[in-house]
């Protein structure tokens, strides 16, 4: 939690500029979003609307979907002929270390546009930076009426317990998530962190929300109940063997790799049901998996030689904006050997890819507080 | 508003690093501070208390008043033997380019604090970034129950209005704000800033604050009604003759120095207490002016050759933390003049208070929304 962050500012290896793969998983989302939302209207009355997005990292991705939240609002206010809302409260929400700078720095001209095409003064909408760890609470008790979330709960709160790094315990050697070779403790391991997680973020969220308030989540997943289904971790497997090749040379210390494993989980739908099921206070509208490109989808014909290492490029660029933070902080990787690392990776994916057509399962649900 | 922002992060330059001018501001109007808190209280049943700290800019002092507000809650609670507060909001604002990313990061050791100093759990205390200007609604209506702000509300909006750099309207030629030497147009022209801008701050506070919430404001003022008095613009006519000492070089544009004006203004008790009744809200409970040394009242005999140099030093960086971002957005001052330009500062005050005993004259008010 004191580590991971999405690359930071507008550069070439930053979140903002290689956050795709995010915005594609958005937008499919979306009518599932705005059905939740339309509900929702449908059944309360709401004066001041709190809405939270967790895990809005930063770059352009952060504030679109506030965006489409609110003119999904604002599409119902001019259909009903009545303001159904008459002020937003808007919760960004990430860890302590986002770069919520880059955020704020985005709001005037966000502001503007709010006033210019949806007609909002500045006295019916206030965001604000809820920086912390979902896992837990970020808000006042009955606060919220719409919680959103993308790409960001397949991020556990930790390593799973007993697979901390540490001499006694290199259950997962050579890896850096579940994978085929892995004995059943390491996937165990994972199921019950992510267990843990889950439940703690519903029973948080069921805190903050009002009753009939909606949920929508969406993040990686795997559409079988094997956890070491390729769609669901074939993207660790590949950086594993990047680093490898680097451990091989001595520029990267393999007993590092044997240590090390990503704190995060794509759950499969029943494991999603039980942890919502058990705590009790959310019904489920939907639940529904959806297959994203690596790359987010972009036309390359991954045939070409040409096509290969652009698509493998890009997915490199991806990933690296997202775990870069984490693999310096455990590695301890040089700039130059960082950059090594991804060339190799985009090398490994985009081989991989003109052979294989994996893809992510992405997850989305829409949940109801209960009355 | 755009441009104006306290030196970012933790290095030598910093504001985070120089701002023990600040802090010595915020500690003199800690009894004020307290005894509003205490008489709220004393008034009010409040649940979940807002509260909001305007400009708080990075830094160890952005975090300390928090405490300090809290700490006075916590002391009431066990002196009356009931919890008078079971929730607060804190709400921290500045403007947009703020950086707001080193608050947030020190927010994990801050929280550990409230729970083992003050035994406060992770759900009874939440900490947001407000980011935005304070001359206009920031909060919904009705939302706050404490405002405070130290050493911000004598920044203006924006240049006064009619001073803004341009060939046409050089009036205040070789001066970066008020001087003996300036014409009356001018002082009449940063006076009405002052008076719409302040105005329109108690307004949008107005609407913020819950009938009987209190509003405790501090921050650079004179104790004459003489606006060219020195203890309420040495510091900028000094920093013009730096400036000039400089441009006569030929290493900074002179012209630039005549364009300039300073967006800050401060005013006599007569001005605030003006407004504040014109706008009709609030009652003025306190309204105190203190003197403060440039360098926060460190220990050191100015009438040594090491005194002088080291006092001189210190207010030139405590100055350099909260002007460089203005003087290198208008001047455009490579990063080595912007050194030179402080060092003989440095200089140029050291010497103005071994033979002036030259000080600020800090205002500090506590209002009471009326019921």
């Amino acid at each position: 939690m004191q580590v991971l962050h999405m690359n930071k500012g507008n550069g070439d290896t930053s979140y903002a500029k290689n956050s795709t793969v995010q915005s594609k998983i958005i937008s499919v989302g979306k009518p599932i979003m705005k059905e939740a939302v339309l509900e929702m209207l449908c059944n309360n009355v709401i004066e001041s609307m709190g809405i939270a997005d967790l895990g809005c990292s930063s770059g352009p991705n952060s504030l679109s979907v506030i965006s489409e939240i609110m003119d999904t609002v604002e599409a119902a206010n001019r259909l009903l002929g009545r303001r159904m809302v008459s002020e937003y409260r808007v919760f960004l929400n990430d860890l302590y270390s986002n770069d919520f700078n880059n955020i704020f720095m985005s709001l005037p001209a966000f502001y503007d546009r709010l006033k210019e095409e949806k007609g909002l003064e500045c006295e019916s909408c206030f965001i604000l930076g809820a920086p912390g760890s979902f896992y837990g609470r970020l808000f006042p008790t009955n606060s919220l009426h719409f919680v959103h979330s993308s790409s960001s709960l397949h991020w556990l709160s930790q390593v799973p317990a007993g697979l901390e790094s540490n001499d006694l315990k290199r259950l997962n050697k050579g890896k850096l998530y579940i994978s085929k070779s892995s004995p059943q403790s390491v996937v165990d391991a994972y199921l019950l962190q992510f267990r843990n997680d889950f439940s703690l973020f519903i029973k948080s969220r069921s805190r903050e929300l009002v009753a009939g308030g909606r949920m929508v989540l969406s993040f990686m997943g795997r559409s079988s109940t094997d956890p070491t289904t390729e769609n669901s971790c074939y993207q660790w497997e590949l950086l594993a063997q990047a680093i490898m090749s680097l451990a091989r040379e001595g520029r990267i210390e393999e007993e590092k790799l044997d240590s090390f494993n990503a704190p995060y989980y794509a759950p499969c739908t029943e494991e999603i049901k039980d942890e919502i099921q058990k705590e009790g206070s959310f019904t489920i509208g939907r639940l529904e998996a959806f297959e994203i490109d690596w790359d987010g989808g972009a036309v390359t014909d991954i045939h070409t030689p040409h096509g290969k290492l652009s698509v493998g490029r890009r997915v490199a660029k991806a990933i690296r904006a997202v775990v870069e933070s984490m693999l310096e902080s455990h590695f301890g990787i040089e700039p130059d050997v960082m950059d090594d690392l991804f060339i190799r990776y985009g090398d490994i994916v985009g081989t991989h890819l003109s052979k294989s057509r994996t893809k992510y399962i992405n997850l989305v649900m829409a949940l109801t507080k209960k009355w």
